[in-house]
């Protein structure tokens, strides 16, 4: 016996999170209805827009990042377009989309830390940071391999100003940004905004990784569709060479 | 070298199908730049209302499909959110999501047929089931294993009408209804809709899968994290008496 | 520039680990190859009568294990063979098969620990067991739902004790296993069987599912193949029934 | 209720194709039990020698074929081992590894019309290729884009013949073989020679990837944890330059 509190599948009537499907086919944007499986409830305005913002903001980055590489590189080996999609999702891992769930994990944790001490944005930042600094480890979701000034966190912060998503995660985030600016400049990336206004929005961090990941979704179904339809099977994806340090050729045993 | 129409990515300049995210994030609607990208241009109004209902039609149909069944289950035996999203995800095949893109071939192939010959839409059908028929196989998207009257499938297709995308693919689909009810009622169900709407929106059948994977996503992400926060690792998923008929228990050999 | 220590690969030449194929193929067996992979060396006949004894013991648990159900689900979609065996696959995970990695992980940290402190094994089993149900954790490897007495682990510590790898990890081991006897029963199951002679062969615990992993795949083909051509597509595979307990049906908002 | 004819579990008792685990473990190798799940039957001496020489086959060539390259690109996201190796599963398809299932098809069916019509092998190979052609296809399992005397082929062909699999199939191969040659060399591949052998071995030709499948799992797990013990995560794994041949940047519309 299964038990769930998401779905009531009867014959011609199918209710999800207590709403009949049809009321939501084409009356509710995706992205509320992603929200309302997430969440259980229907987003206000100010929600349904700051949801599509965020899952958007992932679709696509070129063919490199490992989600979208994968996806593109499989699909070139003849299979379905479902199967290499999937290859694609199995990189969303600790470093590579993981900054937003761990993000906002430490986000959620120092907010609580801050509040409880009667600290100051500012004091609970630099606190974080040297803790995290003490254990050897970085803060995820700021700095960015490419972009210095990342377009989509600009946006992103922008939105949310406007709708009233800026409190406190987006705050302690602003703080981080300073603390690190004052010894190197380490700007919040998209991963970071990502994981700070969820947590402004009320969402559990261990969610982190679904944004991302229904985003992207989409651009690699766009770049494995051009995969299979522009290009010859098992090409070569890239410079190919590779140095062999390992043992010499032996003789063998025996 | 990659090359690519869909991604161009500099520092701090991110484009996509030839617009900057940042243009896109909060301002189109997330659907609208799923068409984008399969399409390389941007919905009207109409083809965005479309596209929207109809990724929303696969979001959820409880825990019993494949997909959803096998997210769930491979999320219990204590993996990241992605990898169990990505289980769920293999399980698109040609008989699960699968209806939407043969249908749509088929559909797509004669509706060209018929247009050639000169047929109406109800010669075109008897022709196709016919052949069909004669090669043992059945014609997807038709009938299903627990809804006579699929809500989803009504909604759709009323959009459509209102949208105007119910033009030669789903004249050609309500004619095979027809042409079966003649015999045995076996009327259309989501996937066949889906199909014949995103033939009547010009969309490539090669591209079938994708419609319903990205609204089963969301979906499945829902359920996996339902799995992971409220029942217990390795639970028993169902009844799991196995009836065994291999050989008896041999000695061993030698 | 790829950088590797297993191949080599030239026109008419391959040479894995230092030694050419041809020298390996049907020269060296199977399960001696994969500790070659593993380790970078041969290994000796007691390595390889382990090697091989270890990775069958993995190899099948009839349909209800996560892993095989998920891949026979998967299989009943309609998807190529090597998509359903990847589905089973994503199930090896912290609570299937993850036992053989953190297992071996603390037996290697305690036994380090109790020769540092100069502890007897029994000693040692203590102080773990103790740290463990402090910090609400259980000892991974030990107890299974179904069997008592695993026929499994019987032999496998059999085979180490003929071959000689039971040695302090076992030790250690079979002293965790008493100290749970003082309390009630919780016999090492195979996966605690695999973790600690894997750990007197001087394996790295974060292989631990490798061993587990490869020999299921095995039992997944098996089973992947019988569902595909003994079963019908997209049957039910188990009782179907589901309890919501979500909101009852809304009025659609609005 | 479950139905197979592969395994019966019940408590301390696990029989596998009618063998008790604790006879297999240890007793027979491991490439042996591949056989037996496979099969429902114990191979014979020499069934158990070419089984373990084809399985060798696969394991490795390097890091650039898409199994491989996939495997170690999704493990530089941060994922677990099993999650790695699974995607690079995903790459085996209908151009890599599928020459296997594609070309025993093509020869089992050949093998079969060439039998009925009382033709030489030389005789059916010429028609095979000759229709191959006419539809535009090619014949799978000969040709290697690195090598032009696979030593893998010739070390299998070698164990075949000694062991006595060199049969119709693999006659029929090397008759195809001789009938390129006669136009243009183009000589069988690993892949061609296992399709070949595991057609005189009596296997269906569906099980084909299988056998490159399990193979090839014993390297990714090698080259896995190479990349997790010796690589930075999110490495640029090759040459990142990306053309772009998309629409100029325009300017949001609206």
């Amino acid at each position: 016996m299964w038990k769930t509190g998401i779905s009531k599948i009867e014959p011609n009537h199918i209710v999800t999170r207590g709403y009949r499907q049809e009321d939501l086919i084409g009356s509710v944007p995706f992205a509320s209805v992603f929200f309302l499986l997430l969440n259980g409830k229907m987003p206000d305005k100010k929600e349904a827009q700051m949801i599509d913002a965020l899952i958007t903001s992932s679709v696509d980055h070129g063919i490199t990042p490992p989600t979208t590489h994968a996806a593109r590189l499989v699909a070139s080996a003849g299979v379905p377009l479902p199967t290499a999609v999937a290859a694609g999702i199995l990189a969303v891992g600790d470093v590579h989309g993981g900054a937003i769930e761990e993000g906002a994990r430490i986000l959620q944790e120092w907010v609580k830390i801050g509040k409880e001490k009667g600290w100051s944005h500012d004091m609970t930042a630099r606190e974080l940071l040297k803790q995290i600094r003490d254990s050897g480890k970085r803060m995820p979701g700021f700095g960015h391999r490419i972009h210095t000034k990342d377009p989509r966190t600009r946006r992103l912060f922008d939105l949310a100003r406007d709708l009233g998503f800026n409190r406190e995660h987006v705050e302690l985030s602003v703080a981080i940004e300073r603390e690190f600016a004052s010894k190197k400049a380490l700007p919040i990336n998209v991963d970071g905004a990502i994981a700070a206004i969820i947590s402004d929005m009320g969402f559990d961090w261990r969610l982190g990784k679904a944004f991302f990941l229904i985003g992207r979704v989409a651009g690699m179904i766009a770049h494995v569709y051009e995969e299979m339809t522009s290009e010859k099977p098992m090409r070569r994806m890239c410079t190919q060479e590779t140095e062999y340090d390992g043992p010499w050729e032996r003789p063998p045993d025996k």
